[in-house]
């Protein structure tokens, strides 16, 4: 019965010294989440927000998320019968396809790399130059592209007409419009329908929003690097990118393999010399699960790129350790992916124009 | 007040004499219903049944299931990481993908149309030929194909294995063995997720079931030409078809393009002559959103089907009113189509093989 007394100390030990120190302790670790939060908030990071975002010119409604999820799921809005949005932003694979860049229309590759439509809503403008300043501007380019989709708008309505369950739902979706199936109401279904694929709760949104427990200390250290070494001044806003234009190469010019000479990006859409090579800071948004990188698809491997962009972008060479520890926090930017029930797609009909291969 | 005296009159005719003269026809057509739901038994038609169908060697569990829906929508098991069984089975429209023949590895076009896979577990065996004896080993055909997914063994469960979650489902699939990631399991998980890939509950099942007012007069004639005609020679069973193996123009072979001469059919599973153009009949169900028809994909329209079947199978000039007649029979054995979440696949690893295209 020796144990009794000793115990006794200990008790006492605790409760006179050591707890009021770990309080001490818990209160400091308290406050520098609390500062780092701030920080974070003060570099512009958001956590997504709740609730479905709108949209210009286009009022979001279920039907129309119904049937924009039909279209993005529908092969038959391609000219070969083979390829559907989601073939390149596939939601299984965190709304893209894994290619350094896309297959489309006869196994052409794209220039690019496919950018996951995760998010997509909350860009400033979309693809990599961006050219289209919504989604439903943006939903209209790969379907006409040669290289993707390769249709035409023309067939497409086509197409949409020729199945009497489209032309009702796109009645439904468009009340009181004289000509509801048309090749911009298809955009605007399909904007609807990626309006609601977003990716909350990460992680890091958690932190955001005060639980602090949802980063471990690495992954807070990497937060705080992340800042610290200006990685904010382009990959900030709820996106973490997504928002302004850059030189890819602001400091010191990756290599030909990485930046190929014959992209010049934003350049193509405004002809100004100064836009050579110019890019939309990308959306680092789920990133983890989004490999390979940059636009030309070349880097595998997340923390290969973050070094990347120390010496284009920062001019810094940052060590193993840091470029660990960033990429270690820009995992927590994978947030709970979209449950989606698969569409049972409109059935063809005889006018239903064949597909072409 | 003149109207309450006729009233009378006519409710009293009503009752003594048409009243019961209604109640014979009534009961001549539930006779005739009940006849004909004989007939179409005894010619051995049956409708879907209840319950997830067992199959051999592979006891179905929730678990198995749900790994094989990953496995069935994860276009990492094709060498470019580009196809899925999805690609060619599509859920959305009937399982399958609307083209004459498959599109797949460096945009090659297969040598057969792609069956539907909803209620290919009621086949007895799989492929056009029938050279897979079940799902496990059909799954194993297109992932090799060079025309189609054109991987091998080694290098999908390479890929496999680099992701802990799929060595960890297949550890909860398999559970007890030594090696639970292998390409045999693969295709049994694929094999349990195509169990639940059934369309119960189509008007013609309804009606089999009992409800005379499932099908029209008009299709009820369909079905009763159908099986006077003799197609249920063939395409009986639960699944209309997909039981045994018949001889393509078994009266009069049609012209090459629906026959073409270089697919012998079962002729290479057997190598014996009289298998030459041999083909396992057609499983009919949901037969009105599969086309393009037979292992060509050459015919668009049913009806033209139908009476190529005719000229074909049974040496019977069916009458445009009697092809109308059939396809409108065959129409009602569209079923509830499937409702399936699409999968959020594993993520991808340093180690996960890259896509080759």
């Amino acid at each position: 019965m020796d144990n009794k007394p000793r115990a006794t100390i200990t008790a006492t030990i605790i409760t006179r010294a050591l707890l009021p120190l770990l309080l001490l302790i818990a209160a400091s670790v308290q406050a520098d989440d609390a500062a780092l939060r701030e920080k974070a908030e003060s570099a512009g990071l958001e956590p997504i927000p709740y609730g479905l975002a709108e949209v210009k010119d286009n009022p979001v409604t279920r039907e129309k998320i119904e049937l924009g999820k039909m279209l993005f799921f529908d092969p038959r809005l391609s000219k070969s019968g083979v390829i559907s949005c989601n073939t390149c932003h596939n939601l299984g694979t965190g709304g893209d396809d894994n290619l350094p860049t896309s297959v489309g229309h006869g196994w052409q590759q794209g220039p690019r790399n496919s950018p996951t439509v995760l998010n997509a809503v909350f860009n400033a403008a979309q693809f990599w130059d961006g050219r289209a300043e919504d989604l439903k501007a943006q939903a209209k380019g790969p379907i006409q592209a040669g290289v993707e989709m390769a249709n035409e708008p023309e067939q497409v309505v086509e197409t949409l007409n020729s199945m009497p369950e489209y032309v009702e739902r796109f009645g439904r979706s468009f009340p009181g419009e004289d000509d509801p199936v048309s090749f911009d109401n298809m955009a605007k279904a399909i904007e609807a329908f990626e309006v609601t694929l977003v990716t909350p709760n990460s992680p890091f949104d958690q932190f955001l929003e005060g639980n602090d427990g949802a980063l471990t200390d690495a992954q807070k250290q990497g937060l705080e690097l992340y800042i610290d070494k200006g990685c904010t001044a382009c990959h900030t806003g709820v996106n973490l990118g997504g928002q302004e234009y850059f030189p890819f190469g602001l400091v010191k010019r990756p290599g030909a393999d990485i930046l190929p000479p014959e992209d010049k990006g934003r350049y193509r859409v405004t002809e100004t010399a100064t836009d050579e090579y110019v890019f939309r800071a990308a959306p680092l948004r789920n990133i983890a699960i989004t490999a390979p990188y940059f636009h030309s698809g070349e880097i595998w491997d997340l923390e290969q790129a973050v070094a990347v962009m120390g010496t284009a972008q920062l001019g810094a060479k940052l060590t193993d350790d840091e470029v660990t520890s960033i990429a270690g926090f820009l995992e927590t930017l994978t947030g709970e992916q979209p449950l989606v029930e698969y569409p049972v797609l409109p059935v063809e009909t005889d006018s239903t124009p064949k597909p072409k291969l």
